[in-house]
């Protein structure tokens, strides 16, 4: 697994203390909400929490929104998209069967499907009672609408299971829609607690993007101490991703059932430059991103942000 | 299954054409609303909100509003309430793995679990977003809140579950966390719309825990053609419900696992007289929540609120 300290510890010293702090204010945030639920709720949303990860949506929030922008709103914000992120995370575990993400036992192995579901539903709700708090409705709007985004990309995966005919644009839609739009969102609700109509949306949503292309080009690349999954999960999901769409292999994916059968496929692809052909382009959508960061930011705003584009590519290097 | 038929239509003649209008306009926008996603959510969120059901809950925000508030905004507020408990029905079908819902198949049982769960996650997103247009933080707010307990609600019954040592404090409440907390919003939103300071929440709240006491009930009483499900199936999920309470007989649930013995030990509660307190006790609230209702409403208004409360009972009559 890939920790996010050094690309965060620049995101920092180009930023400024400011952002630990805030930082520091979400995590807390984040532990104060599940335990404020009853048992067991508390337990199963207070583990999903937890179990962390990059913090990649709200640092966004966080640095969308700069300096000026006043800290409660903004550290209301980056926890309620970080909620979302997190809901999203404990019905997928159930959609998978589950049973780690990032090292942790998830809900969905411990408590089982129901509370899983049910855990995901209520991180869902306090994340709108969070973003409530703030009173402004756009915030609502914004989150809302990439939450329908997400749902329907996960719908998209599924329906799109086991199909090989699925192309590049298509699954370009399906990224979009389950990963890229919530970057967006982190991008504008950062920049509308800082007062400032949203400008650096589609900057977020590329950098989106390209975060998920590589964690699918990563999926056939390996090595699986990276992922803590076997290569090739993905494929024996039937999820088609950009490395197989591209590798142009004429194979029956509901042929791999095994494994050895999933890693002899993804050496299949990588033999063909797949890999390398996706990671260029997950890297020309980081450039455009950048490409895209509006001119008059302020320089130590904008010095931030492109250090995190440059850290959704360095993760996966 | 009971007809929502006769206590709508004294509603209506006591509220006014009016409410026939907003209540046509709310079951238009349900129906445009998955329309709007794309295919395969549109099917399946479109089906499950077509299944319908009494829409007592929308009809609570219309009454509750009151003529004089804009259609548009109580409309959204209506069909908003609408979504997030269409979204915990979809749920919870995957939860009991139920085949059918007012007759109907379910999404878990023509289109599978994963389908299930993500087409909740939508409408509950599209509840908000329906929201958010209203311009009015407090709706997100006390909806949102709801929406919290509602997923509280649920983990608790998971979470009690075989359990027979649950008393009446306990279970109720479950009840309004279960229940009764989306009626108590359906009024407040309601009353938002109007411009007016909520002051119909009691009134909700008590008709929401009537309602579900008296469903606990007829689990129990049958007739099975009433609720198209064997009496018992809660006792057979393992759901301890006010009636089983009341009995206080010393039965083991995990004993009780054929509709046969399910069918055997509703009859045995029922010859305790528990079913008849379990109906006293929800008739007892429906007398408290018309107590509440504010002296200073408009008269048709109270007229019209006042029959919602009997139509409650009568469902059940």
């Amino acid at each position: 697994m890939s920790g996010p300290s050094e690309p965060v510890t620049q995101v920092i010293d180009a930023a400024g203390a400011w952002v630990v702090r805030r930082l520091a204010s979400v995590e807390r945030r984040l532990r104060e909400i599940p335990a404020a639920a009853g048992d067991p709720v508390a337990e199963w949303a207070g583990s999903t929490i937890a179990a962390g990860g990059k913090r990649l949506r709200p640092l966004l929030v966080l640095l969308a929104a700069g300096e000026s922008a006043p800290e409660d709103g903004v550290v209301r914000a980056a926890v309620a998209v970080e909620l979302v992120h997190a809901a999203t995370l404990v019905h997928d575990d159930v959609l998978d069967a589950a049973d780690l993400r990032r090292g942790r036992p998830t809900v969905w192995s411990t408590a089982g499907r129901e509370a899983a579901i049910v855990t995901g539903d209520h991180l869902f709700a306090r994340a709108f009672s969070e973003l409530a708090a703030n009173d402004r409705i756009e915030d609502v709007a914004v989150l809302s609408r990439a939450s329908s985004a997400l749902a329907e990309g996960e719908l998209l995966q599924r329906a799109d299971a086991w199909n090989a005919k699925v192309g590049e644009e298509r699954y370009l839609h399906r990224c979009e829609l389950k990963t890229a739009r919530l970057f967006e969102a982190a991008c504008e609700l950062g920049e509308l607690q800082a007062g400032r109509p949203p400008s650096l949306g589609g900057f977020g949503r590329r950098i989106g993007l390209a975060f998920q292309l590589l964690d699918d080009v990563l999926d056939v690349s390996g090595p699986a101490e990276r992922t803590g999954k076997h290569r090739g999960t993905d494929l024996l999901d039937g999820t088609v991703t950009l490395p197989f769409i591209l590798a142009g292999l004429e194979v029956d994916l509901r042929g791999v059932r095994t494994p050895e059968q999933a890693e002899a496929l993804c050496d299949a692809i990588a033999a063909t430059g797949a890999l390398e052909e996706s990671r260029r382009r997950a890297h020309a959508m980081v450039a455009e991103a950048k490409d895209l960061l509006p001119a008059d930011l302020e320089p130590r705003q904008r010095d931030a942000l492109l250090l995190v584009a440059d850290g959704v590519v360095e993760r996966y290097a």
